[in-house]
């Protein structure tokens, strides 16, 4: 019983800016398309969650639960007053599910910052890791690949670096399917010796566990969307501000056409005749095909889904973090970590 | 005479991807349209330019002038390795006219590294300035925004920081025409005390200076392309990824736009008759209108544009150049990093 239980996915049903209905709706898709669904307990107000489970039919469904927690984190509180005011809220007793051993991966679309913390506070992170780091799946022309650390560790040291690489490259492998990852590390100016002393300690470190992973050197931020490697790392503070970046850009072109496209009946009848090619680029670079973004190097598995995902989207998540518990990521992330650590730290 | 002479442009005629004939017509295109522009020196290999200039009918023009170099630093060459071996390359002369006062801004599309370096060897910086720093400006929907540091000092420190907001403000108000230029620190989570040390360190001496420039205070990636303000401030590192993703995302989706479209029939007429929209964009986005980036900080102005500019857009590039060397940019900078050294330095 509690061998079946630890392999349970905690839902935070309350974070989520589309509130629990959409959260309640998601399960019941990922209920009937995801394959080998782990049990699923979702965490909120039984009140409310009842009668959303009830209209879904989900009501006796026999692996799917729910935990009360009478409070919510907003995307409003701060991380830290959340942790210490609120300690019914849904995400942190969805991260306690995962600490106790009733779980094995929580899901939230909560407020990130407080995921982040209390994953960390309360989780701690796995044996040989000093900080966690969050990847995020980005798309490109054809395929996805993975960024991190996309904001967790801001002031990274080189042997962070090299644990993002492990990392990153275990989520590829054990929840992505893409066998043999390869990994580059983000810098300005690709000439060895250029760039700052932390790339280049890590540089040197990366080369030496080369083997483990496929490292393929160090990558310039022209080649981020390119298809040269499935893994791109680097500190919390550039990658969350490459990813921001990213998105403003993005934001910045997708209103930019729409604009453009309202401005006058000739150009309105053009778009609806080269729709089918929008349609195509949105449907490729939409993030909620890519499930979510985990926080990663933590006893526990945590996966952090947009605040405004759609159940589609949830439900895209889901099946992630069935993956990660169905393959056991954090194993094989602990084993993998040792064996970077016995070469970087030997090395030296 | 002299004083006439030192506010002259020299250009680099050689190192140009597209080749001296591109700079010639340029040049030539600038003659025609920027209104009282300086003298301009065309530095390269005289037997090459003669003849161009001829076809351009400059031959004889009062204020062009050919300054003989026998050697072309290329993009392939290692930024020190030429410094060294290629003496008498055209952009290594253009930036000692700069020198000896025989020209006040040197203009150059070649290879990014080495004019950093010899700009920065040859010219050394102002006084008060540790480092330069290279200023991109980057387009948004309406209007533009200077992104400083885009890769010149990977390592800075918190007053390096400081200077690169005083520098892209001076460039702003002075070059750019942008009279009271909103300054934004670039960072990952806008509380007090998020972010890097770093970041904290530079967001406090920037609020004391607040006043002499325009601190709108921290920023994040998010608001990149937004309209908040007119000086984004980061480290060369993060500035570099930042500016290179943007291209690469730019780029993605520019292909994959061009891609569909051509997908089928259909799609193409409805491009055809949307086709404004997206000349619009292009339009506005376009980076040949912004003139290239210039190395600020330096005794003497460094102007970088784009190893691919066409001659429209080297034309932008002397126009702004002309706006350099018209405004005494390098004594505006010179008045306020002394200004800000003063409360920034004394302040501890």
């Amino acid at each position: 019983m509690l061998e079946q239980k630890s392999s349970c996915i905690a839902i935070d049903a309350m974070g989520s800016d589309k509130g629990p209905a959409e959260m309640v709706a998601a399960t019941k898709m990922a209920v009937d398309s995801v394959k080998n669904l782990r049990p699923i307990i979702l965490v909120g107000n039984e009140a409310e969650l009842k009668p959303l489970l009830e209209k879904e039919g989900l009501s006796s469904h026999p692996d799917i639960s729910i935990f009360h927690a009478s409070e919510v984190i907003t995307m409003d509180d701060k991380p830290l007053v959340a942790l210490k005011k609120k300690k019914d809220a849904s995400m942190l007793r969805a991260i306690e599910l995962v600490k106790n051993g009733d779980a094995s991966c929580v899901l939230s679309c909560g407020n990130t910052g407080s995921l982040m913390a209390a994953g960390t506070i309360k989780l701690r992170t796995l044996d040989g890791v000093d900080r966690p780091a969050l990847a995020t799946v980005m798309p490109r022309k054809r395929g996805h690949f993975v960024l991190i650390d996309a904001g967790a560790n801001p002031s990274a040291k080189a042997e962070h670096l090299v644990h993002n690489a492990v990392l990153g490259s275990d989520y590829c492998r054990h929840v992505l399917g893409i066998n043999k990852p390869k990994v580059g590390l983000m810098t300005i100016g690709t000439e060895e010796g250029k760039g700052t002393d932390l790339i280049n300690q890590a540089h040197s470190l990366l080369k030496k566990i080369d083997g483990q992973i496929e490292y393929a050197g160090l990558i310039e931020g022209f080649q981020t969307f390119e298809e040269g490697v499935d893994v791109v790392v680097c500190d919390g503070f550039t990658g969350n501000i490459l990813l921001k970046a990213s998105e403003s850009l993005f934001m910045l072109l997708k209103n930019f056409v729409s604009e453009e496209i309202q401005a006058n009946m000739v150009r309105k009848m053009g778009y609806l005749l080269s729709k089918g090619a929008f349609d195509a680029i949105k449907n490729q670079l939409n993030p909620d095909n890519y499930g979510g973004a985990p926080l990663l190097g933590l006893k526990g598995n945590v996966l952090k889904a947009h605040g405004s995902s759609n159940k589609q989207a949830v439900m895209n998540a889901i099946r992630i973090a069935n993956e990660i518990v169905s393959n056991d990521l954090t194993r094989h992330i602990l084993e993998d970590i040792e064996a970077a650590n016995n070469i970087i730290y030997d090395a030296d």
